[in-house]
């Protein structure tokens, strides 16, 4: 079996640039998938905040033994700072956040009630706008697309409804802007393949996903949209392998 | 159909006297169930940092106008705060840590690196660990039974090979261990119905369970075990109707 990161190894357009930028070494290195949904949640992170990092590309179909060795469960994103492993994208970021103190842009609020509702938003897309997007691209047949397509749509409109504009949560671009951001990026495959259309689901989050997807840190960590098509094609034939995609086959949560 | 909750509309023992204790009026209310696992989270929290609140007892199968109007999703745990609501277990313990700094002891380590550390094994508890209770509880037949259980081993050593002692991350009593509190609370079910020991799943399970279940935040909020039986009654039959058993029956992440 060809796998899609054999025929697309690496980040292409401009996160290649920003690979290219980050490979001199620095004490925290950032293991990545540049097709990795996950990933590019912490890559966005990074980027916000102008942390200094290198960038090291992982094959998650063909890891490494160092990679193995910092990281066991073998996922990316990861990261190595000061000869300790991390990983989970969302760990990750709230690290960023808490050992980078002097980064700006802080991405949750200050105030500990705005930052627990953005905390319930971001545990939202976690829960519901992720798995939501990966059982479209994985349903087979028009009924059960059409359901999953349906069920997005719902989930999408729930979290439309509180958006304040021009962010989630106003004018902060936030860590709920940044959990949903690769979905937003990756959104063109079902727009392709699933009969997705943003205006379909909101004005709302149509406006929404056209601020997102051009904030220069996403941008930044976005390679040529026809690779993702490329590389969810076994997503959209039910045919992928990897732990998120098993996991959704079992109905089990994405680990 | 007799509910649960309708043979036992309230806390019983310890658990009732903090109930008790906690009926007057305060600027902090918080809205549970006696029996709800992710209400117990935010409940030990509150009673370990000595956070005044209101308890108000809900019953999430017939839940009074008001608290919809607070929290229209209609989980419990949640707090209602200055008019404002909070919903979400682990997002409430986050939040009186944030809101309430002052209050000893600290959940999360200060440390970023050990914070994080601390999120990783969070993390794994709500997507390994509790998923692998609700289904071996709700698991019908020897085979299911049995392989659920060993499902549940599994990841409960892959737990018990981290802890440090005496609490997971060491001396400090932390929001990883109060995560789990609940289940250890309640693994009683599966021991009386599913076959369960915790000596099967390691030695160091068995004297972490037994500490944890001894802390007085954890004793303070639970009630006779044997309600906690029959309250669970309906998911051994698999014919719970809570969301948390609807998300495990059809594959979906527990809400």
């Amino acid at each position: 079996m060809v796998l899609p990161t054999d025929l697309f190894p690496h980040a292409t357009d401009a996160a290649l640039k920003t690979v290219e930028a980050h490979q001199d070494p620095q004490d925290l290195v950032f293991y990545a998938a540049w097709f990795c949904p996950s990933a590019q949640r912490s890559w966005i992170t990074l980027e916000e905040k102008g942390i200094p990092y290198q960038y090291k590309e992982v094959n998650p179909y063909k890891k490494e033994k160092h990679f193995l060795d910092i990281n066991p469960k073998g996922l990316v994103p990861a990261v190595e700072h000061q000869g300790k492993a991390l990983f989970e994208s969302l760990v990750l970021c709230e690290f960023f956040e808490d050992a980078y103190p002097t980064h700006e842009p802080r991405i949750l609020p200050e105030d500990p009630y705005e930052k627990a509702y953005a905390r319930i938003w971001i545990d939202f897309v976690a829960k519901a706008l992720v798995p939501g997007f990966m059982r479209l691209f994985m349903a087979q047949g028009t009924e059960k697309q059409d359901a999953a397509r349906a069920e997005l749509y719902d989930s999408l409109r729930t979290f439309s409804a509180q958006i304040k504009g021009p962010y989630f949560l106003g004018e902060q671009f936030s860590l709920v802007d940044i959990v949903i951001a690769p979905w937003v990026t990756r959104d063109v495959i079902a727009a392709e393949h699933r009969a997705y259309n943003r205006g379909d689901v909101a004005a709302e989050w149509k406006q929404y996903a056209g601020r997102v997807e051009v904030r220069e840190s996403v941008l930044g960590t976005k390679s040529n949209p026809e690779q993702y098509v490329d590389v969810y094609a076994p997503y959209l034939k039910d045919e992928a392998q990897s732990e998120a995609a098993k996991a959704i086959r079992a109905g089990r949560v994405i680990p």
